[in-house]
């Protein structure tokens, strides 16, 4: 059974405590958060401790950290969490500023201990069946790859102020499953925006629409279809191309239910956004920890990778600015 | 919180485990099963107590019973459990022989104890979206109800044997979603049947194939299309057809994935059976359970539910061996 | 070049008119309408003759005959068009009465002409390929037929009175197709039967919504749902359940649009009624019949299916009037 | 009656030629092509003539010229045509070459004959509804426009050789296809390539697979996934999304059977290529002209389409080889 200290008793934390207390491996040890209420009333339901995070850090108990805080709070948790060989499960993204990214991963590494970003599209069922088949080789070499991402509506404008931007803070997801699905790392990108959804948010110096054009050293190319808004749910779908044929995977709808009339067929929406959609994601991804933590696997999804996507996040950035596509 | 006594350590009795658990307003008192390292196991998991029937209907502690049990012991059980003042929540069926289920209704009325029984698909999103759709009058008047009810692969002839018949056993699901969806009593009712599945399940004297015809007083009928066997997982659809449209509830995919190549298009089977396909409905029907506890329902399905359900398929069976449409 | 006399210039006939002269081995020769005004405009725009029923039947250059008139002279000019050695393309049915068919299929059998009943639902692409796939053993053994069967609205109730009633007129179709798909010759039918469409049709003596089930020498079983009316379009399904597995075949929309928005997702209808839906069925049938006149094959569809389709019908009507399952 | 001169009898000459004899207000009244024989053919079997070019222009019964000759020959056939005061329906492209088509368009606009440049897929009912609903409001502003297309097979290399590459030949429908949905002219473009198909592709200079990004003025944005080859048939769909919500339109199937059994559900694929994909649009588009030629319309596709299409083409070339996004 290991002891998991849970830092973050938010919304995502609390999706994460279902997961780790469901688990038979698992069990939520500690909770802890700034909020001392949010934390004594997460930690009461699993009958956990609250701590504090130098107390979680030195107890001899805590077998692993989940990072679920703030994510200004990421890197500095790592570091402290690998200095004390904690194993470290922590939400994306390690840091917005690639620097100190870097220097977040060198002291993992010199730890030792280890680090499993949570990017959860990877654990989607869907997107995870398209990797698995496309690697038992049913569609050949891969060629082309679409992937659809649209959230149902925009952020505040605050928000997007401190985001550091659409392509750090949603896009990155997709920078993340274009490598993961593809396997190669790209080698140029070209990047096009437009600021359609919401004016403030244009006015707080960012975009809200984009469309996205990678290739990697195979000829393969990926492109990217992004948007703050949908208006119809969470619209999360890709389709692989390869020399054989075409692997696709499509939203979740909220109900099977369908009514025929006079005026055609009507049906339910997509899920509704990252909560519905990647329950079963969520669910995944700790058990692949938990694999991590029994020694039965190492993180298939690791610091790297988080540095990765934020690398292609910035070079997003520069091609759309420049006009040009930027070689990576 | 309300403290429930579960009766069953088994399959079904752990997957109600899990929704009793994670419910906020109610949590897993005792388990009492024959089977003692069963129920302690399961107990050990929850924190739980292992009791006895006698203590366990003694308790002053147990607000309510979970029946999970063996069949045969469900009359017996909710007997008890009413003469006990505790709320009863049931598994299907009450019992194979319709006098007993009176007798005990008869008990449970007296004691006026709240009684539920499980019938797991009135709870599935899909089919009560279609409820909820036609109750709206999206289509107008209900008119004819199709219900495509396959098993993903036969039970055994030993099971065969004790299950009181596939109408008893199987079509009693869909004799109770024909009630509810069409919301009024049956008034005839014709069945046809055959042995084509597995020649030991007609050796034992049952059926495996069945096509029913039930006409209602509003001269709406439904038709119920069984087999014991799909090929292709859990076939659970329904289509409604009213005077201004239809609705259908479909099956509920492994996964959206579809590979286009050469050889057309392929895609994910249904989920496998009911554990799959239903989880969804047992946290659903557990949430209606605990508004009941707290005195904002009333149980939606209860013991008549059970009786109406039996005594359709006694008539099913009346009319399979004459070959005539049984009135009611 | 094959020549055709057209009997009919009306709906139907000019559904084949067009047919019989996009083919390149036929082309019309005349047409023969008693509303003169018709058959000139017809023969005009094809460049053909107006002939009457007589100078047709004794012209050497006429090849074949397609019978598209009124239903109550089919029979007759099945007859006429067998002793004056004419190989015959008929619209179902041959007659309503079951006397007047077998008599008529003597004629026919001593003379020796091969005589098409067109049953187009035989040739739509959809339900061909069920059989196509299912006699290559793609789910082994067929087990249970779901016939969904459904007008988009209903007739007038003086078509009713004339009709033959819903079975002769309608379902008529549905008896064919279970016979066409199963491959056997039915042991027992059962019909159910309801007024709810429209009261004029009860009182014109006729039911509109209703179902039928049928079952086989080998076991296997078939359902047909009727309605006069859908509401949605022509509603023309099935799904043939066999033991590895089901083939389907579903209806065409109009279009493959799909609008989703806050509401969820809008898509067209089905084609709305047999002139759309079974146009590719009219040419396809025109071209096996031109396969027999060539002598590249025999009637896929002959009298007997007729018969046997009117038999079914009858007896359908016996078993709804008696409430029991009779034998065949 | 509209008398129709078909220049070319070729594979897609006859296509034309089918719909031209079935449209009540017009008829083939002659066919011009080099070789002979194939001319003689075509005009028996719709009992026309055989013209030469000459002949054809010069002859006053002659009110329409339909162009399906070699892509070489369209623009000096519109020129004739349009100084002998032929209304003009001609196949794209005008010309491979920039210069050549705006002298051409120069040409007919002072003899002032109404010129219709056949985009076949503006006429796809698919696509022609996705049009409708965004003009009718039902999802807002435009923002995003996806339109996926994907030959079955690679043509082979010495057609590529003379085809103008694969954004004159084959993107060129798909750049139209943006203008036309979009209802802007683009202000910039952006254009990926790869050879990832077949060699001997490359080895003409040419690329087989792109992505292409465009932005218009108002800020809404396409982009354009093609591939030579798709492995499933002609894949032809597109998606545009708006501020309320987004219209999709997909492939149309072979067929509508499903097969579901242990291994999934299996399906058919998409209609092979653009003569079964697009036959109801040749059909359309030839309606449009008719209404064209009767004067109840204005060529709705006109030269400076063809124009514009072509200018886009050159610019996307430009880009690729740049690796910059191209100011328009």
């Amino acid at each position: 059974m290991f002891n998991i200290a849970l830092f973050g008793a938010g919304r995502i934390g609390q999706v994460h405590a279902v997961n780790i207390a469901a688990h038979k491996e698992s069990r939520i040890y500690s909770v802890i958060d700034p909020n001392q209420s949010a934390a004594a009333e997460l930690a009461e339901k699993y009958q956990a401790k609250v701590q504090d995070v130098e107390s979680a850090m030195n107890d001899p108990q805590v077998h692993a950290v989940l990072i679920a805080s703030a994510t200004d709070t990421h890197a500095d948790l790592i570091e402290l969490a690998a200095k004390h060989n904690k194993a470290i499960f922590c939400e994306k993204p390690v840091h917005l500023d690639i620097d100190r990214v870097r220097h977040c991963l060198k002291v993992v590494e010199q730890q030792k201990v280890p680090l499993f970003i949570g990017f959860n599209r990877r654990y989607d069922p869907q997107f995870r069946q398209v990797k698995t088949l496309a690697q038992a080789g049913n569609i050949g070499k891969a060629e082309s790859l679409l992937i659809i991402s649209r959230d149902p509506s925009p952020p505040p404008a605050e928000y997007v102020r401190v985001s550091g931007g659409m392509f750090r803070d949603m896009t990155i997801h997709d920078f993340d499953m274009a490598r993961f699905i593809i396997g190669e790392e790209p080698e140029s990108i070209f990047a096009q925006g437009s600021n359609l959804v919401d004016p403030a948010i244009g006015q707080a110096g960012d975009i809200d629409t984009a469309f996205i054009v990678i290739k990697f050293p195979s000829g393969a190319m990926a492109t990217i279809v992004n948007s703050r808004r949908s208006g119809y749910g969470y619209d999360q779908r890709l389709e692989l191309h390869g020399e054989k044929g075409v692997l696709t995977a499509t939203n979740i709808k909220e109900n099977s239910v369908e009514q025929w009339d006079q005026t055609g067929c009507t049906a339910a929406k997509p899920e509704h956004f990252f909560l519905q959609r990647y329950s079963a994601a969520y669910a995944a991804e700790w058990q692949h920890f938990i694999d991590v933590l029994a020694g039965r696997a190492s993180p298939e999804c690791s610091g790297i990778d988080g540095e990765r996507a934020l690398y292609l996040a910035d070079k997003a950035l520069e091609s759309m600015k420049s006009g040009k596509c930027v070689a990576l």
